[in-house]
């Protein structure tokens, strides 16, 4: 696909510019790189007596399926304050940020998912999101009936599976790993990645 | 700054998308939208015996202060990933990747810094990175002969300061927070930045 400098407008072509070892987009006129870089989702897993808050997608991809609040982090906006906005807009619950969960890497898509241990501060709009248009419903689930069968994302099973156990051991812990596409497999059904070198860190305070 | 469109390379202008909350350029002729993004920067700090590695800027900003290697995260490649090959690049030295250290937000110039500990598997090209083009010199420093009036960013002295911390006492943590500008003090010399919100979590497997 042909692409377009945004800083003049003319065509980009793929070449390593001079001290890189990598194909950029390099405007064929004015030089300019546009560097291409991961992107992070950021959100939570909010947690209230013993149930945990998940919204049923709006939208596609995988629209009416179960998934954490979470989205892109915008510039200028720390990753936790992210994490609550988004949690805000997609299930209208004010949550408290306690600690970073999870950081998994996405590579095949270009991004990382950040998401937070949080607990709510206001739960009076629970189910009532400012912006309605991404969530069809919104639900604390027990965490012994999860809906399993009906999650959206292989990041969302995992990281509930991660934090389900934690709960059980008695600790908090930070799951740091990669998550990669396995082709032999399916990639709608469970299990459909596999968390490579995953490190489990036991978080205390 | 007028901008232009990299799928069609029209004009683009500032407008809030309808469903969205937020100016985004968007273009005049196809309608598509230019999100912007926070960067990730991955790291190490690399612990040898009692030492530390840092390396010398051979580049602008802070050209000839020092630091610990890091660069931009790229497309398609895990944060852990991206570490080690920015500290093989900018040290010469093959890391191996322990656990996070930091994660700093700084939205004011729309990063992340995420540095990993990480332990040397070899040593052999040490100060003979693969592109000198970086790096003046790189070295081994005791962690009571740190070069503190030297350093090239806030974010690398705190994280020095943290690290050298845990050692005193003998724990392993992660640590969480934003930094932000604060205008009325130096943005050059040291404790130009406050971390707010700072979260040290005690890391152990």
């Amino acid at each position: 696909m042909t692409r377009f400098c945004v800083r003049c407008g003319s065509a980009t072509a793929l070449s390593i510019p001079e001290g890189d070892n990598r194909e950029r987009h390099v405007c064929s006129a004015c030089g300019a790189i546009d560097y291409q870089n991961p992107r992070l989702v950021v959100g939570t897993v909010v947690e209230h007596d013993d149930t945990v808050i998940l919204c049923r997608r709006a939208i596609e991809p995988r629209r009416g399926f179960w998934t954490l609040p979470a989205g892109f982090l915008e510039l200028g906006e720390p990753a936790s304050d992210g994490a609550a906005r988004e949690t805000f807009e997609e299930t209208g619950v004010r949550a408290h940020i306690e600690a970073p969960l999870v950081h998994f890497d996405l590579p095949a898509i270009g991004q990382i998912y950040l998401l937070f241990r949080a607990t709510p501060v206001d739960l009076s709009l629970l189910g009532h999101p400012e912006t309605l248009s991404e969530s069809l419903e919104v639900r604390a689930f027990g965490w012994e009936t999860l809906p399993w069968d009906e999650l959206a994302f292989d990041a969302v099973r995992l990281t509930l599976e991660l934090r389900k156990k934690d709960r059980q051991d008695g600790v908090d812990r930070l799951h740091y790993g990669a998550l990669r596409r396995l082709p032999e497999v399916s990639t709608i059904g469970p299990h459909s990645h596999r968390l490579e070198d995953h490190l489990a860190l036991r978080v205390g305070r």
